[in-house]
């Protein structure tokens, strides 16, 4: 397997320049690494905890959704998402409740900070806090381990939450797991390189400082305006600048090219004014900028558009969800009922070891392939050929959840002299294995 | 609508004649009222907190679904699902968990009972506690407010559970009701004339006192056993006996009719031996436990009946779970992304109210029917005759949930001229009307 990279996106606010350049552009850029496998997802169940605005989750989660896409998200290499549209998300997150600790969730550092701050305001310790607020590290442990991702990008604040999701993987794989890892152990990739920019005054941009630049709200005309209320010095044109103790420099070297830093730089030591300074920043900013926010006044246009993108990254992400969901519940004895026999059977089958198999491999083309053989070797199901290995197995996870009721979807055709009703009684078998 | 009554059952141990007399036939008798609409469940996500053993939770669940079918519980008037079944529970858990305070949950008694013994051994407050069981009055709470239950039978000690429930209710429906009613604020119906029936030893029966009289466990050998180990007084026979200072008639007489009841007191006055009187005892028990052992052993036989009969039920359960929750997700905004147009078009279908309607009715043959016409009058889609209103709501309800996909398995047929295609149509106005 690949390696895999979980990221989850707020969706509350509209995303400004800052987290552009901070969040946005570098988890892009990493998602297209040759050998990572990315899953982006709209954390719109999470959003439910702070706001309960319904018109602003609504459109912030749009929002959200086309400026990711408009800055260049590849849906055909990730899975894009929103959570809520993964039901095996809520129903995981019980099950992982069952097993967590409550001394666990009173460490968290949201919590603690909450009632922190009701005791120095002589509160009583729980005041205001919802349940949301307390279990969420819970559903985020359900966000990543039903992906078994490998890595999770997050702040230095959000490392706690990470090792949640290990202890209670840990404690889960540990009761139910019967030697199994159920789960993936997920790490925390601490983003410590990454630029936070600076605002129009200099402090770290954010929404709370009421000092951030628009990414696309407002258009072309916004962003001048952001521009030109850049704190600077009062140097005037002519005389010389110092770069190194100019934010507008930060700013500009995080959208310019090696060559232009030096010109800049080289430029305002030399008396260039801060206006025509400015200038130069908008003109490296729009260069990017100015294709992406024309993708996204198209796509904000065409929220059906947008919804499609979202309910196919769903289907993608819950062909990976719903195998792991089964086998979990079969491993808590969550199970179907079946017939005596029929699990006499199954017993038999493990130890004889005779199932039906799937194989993925690569021909001449340079296509990806999958195929369904029987347990005594004759093809059942033959696939097209994929441009992504995912892809293939992707579809394998799909008929794995769906047993034979996928069949009209996946690109694939049955063998000569088999009947559908033959690949589902192989998938059975293979389920039950 | 009809009053509707959800029953919860634990799926944990195996169930004994107390459970019977207690619980199993009162609920089935009270399901048998006209204008009831019963909803009963196993509840197995709730079963997790308590229990790690996956193959006890197997056994359990489906030990119990058939005691409540071999009891007689009739699953064309009730609808018996399996909690886990229904993927909106968990998903309304989450939401719910949104608005609950975390102060209401601190006052649950089940956790109080747990910090409250951790004190008195001196350990820290939380030993022990897992989240699952600070969390279960919220999925309890789902478990109610998903159905729109308007009364839930409870013993005294889960009336706190339904108050939080309201109060879940109330906060939900305030914040995000805009008016509307979204949920029914349930009511406790406390079980007080139900009788407790005494054990083996004349305390009260339950597991934890080891004094049970099994149900179908063990067969009518098992049964006569413990029969001869009920405890009684060393009167001879011959010797007279006070019926009202024995156990074993109170006993008798929750299985035998009032006459019965009346000659066992005057034969015991009469000096009737105990040995007889048990032999006496058993004979009534066995003329109602004989035939649902029979039914009973049928069925643990065949598990895969009663798969399919859960999953016929999950299905009800379902249609009208699916429904409420596409309405509270819209309220609360986690509504999928639609043409601005769309929208325009709903909010002026909403003035206009020129919208497709479902009608039901009954006709002369006596059997229920439902239609759908277009918002011009022209009939969409007739279905077929049902014995029971409720089917005809059922199959609107799905129809409304899952739209057109549903209409391979909806008894009804398109009326001439009319495709799939107009159904879908019209059933998505409604959805957005």
């Amino acid at each position: 397997m690949s390696h895999r990279v979980l990221t989850g996106i707020t969706t509350t606010g509209t995303p400004h320049l800052g987290n552009y350049a901070g969040a946005i552009r570098p988890a892009i850029q990493a998602s297209r690494q040759p050998g990572v496998e990315s899953f982006f997802f709209l954390a719109d169940y999470h959003a439910l905890i702070k706001c309960d605005d319904p018109a602003r989750i609504e459109r912030s989660r749009l929002e959200i959704a086309a400026t990711w896409l408009a800055a260049g998200l590849d849906t055909s290499r990730v899975v894009f998402y929103r959570q809520s549209d993964i039901p095996e998300i809520p129903e995981l997150n019980w099950l992982l409740t069952c097993v967590t600790s409550k001394g666990l969730m009173n460490r968290a550092h949201a919590y603690k900070a909450s009632t922190d701050a009701n005791e120095a305001a002589g509160e009583e310790q729980d005041a205001g806090v919802t349940m949301g607020l307390y279990c969420y590290p819970i559903l985020m442990a359900a966000d990543i381990l039903m992906f078994k991702a490998h890595k999770v990008p997050v702040g230095r604040d959000q490392i706690q939450h990470i090792e949640m999701a290990r202890d209670v993987a840990q404690r889960f794989n540990h009761l139910f797991g019967a030697g199994k890892e159920l789960f993936i152990l997920p790490e925390a990739a601490v983003e410590e390189g990454v630029a936070t920019l600076p605002g129009l005054d200099g402090r770290k941009m954010s929404k709370s400082y009421d000092n951030t630049i628009p990414l696309f709200e407002g258009g072309a005309k916004a962003l001048k305006s952001a521009v030109a209320r850049i704190v600077t010095d009062s140097r005037a044109p002519g005389e010389a600048k110092d770069p190194d103790s100019s934010h507008l420099v930060t700013l500009f070297d995080a959208f310019a090219q090696p060559a232009e830093r030096e010109q800049f730089r080289t430029d305002l030591r030399a008396g260039l004014a801060w206006g025509e300074a400015k200038q130069r920043f908008l003109e490296v900013l729009e260069r990017d900028l100015a294709p992406m926010r024309a993708r996204y006044d198209e796509l904000i246009a065409k929220p059906d558009a947008i919804e499609e993108i979202l309910q196919e990254g769903a289907k993608k992400a819950r062909a990976t969800a719903a195998p792991l969901l089964a086998e979990l519940r079969e491993a808590i004895g969550l199970r179907r009922f079946r017939k005596p026999e029929a699990k006499a059977a199954e017993k038999k089958a493990d130890t004889s070891a005779a199932l039906p198999v799937f194989k993925q491999y690569r021909e001449a083309d340079g296509k990806f392939y999958f195929k369904l053989s029987a347990a005594d070797g004759r093809l059942l199901l033959q696939s097209e050929g994929f441009e992504q290995g995912r892809e293939a197995g992707q579809w394998i996870g799909r008929l794995k959840a769906d047993g034979a009721a996928a069949l009209p979807d996946v690109p694939a055709s049955l063998a000569e002299g088999v009947s559908a009703d033959d690949v589902a009684a192989a998938l059975t078998a293979l389920a039950q294995g």
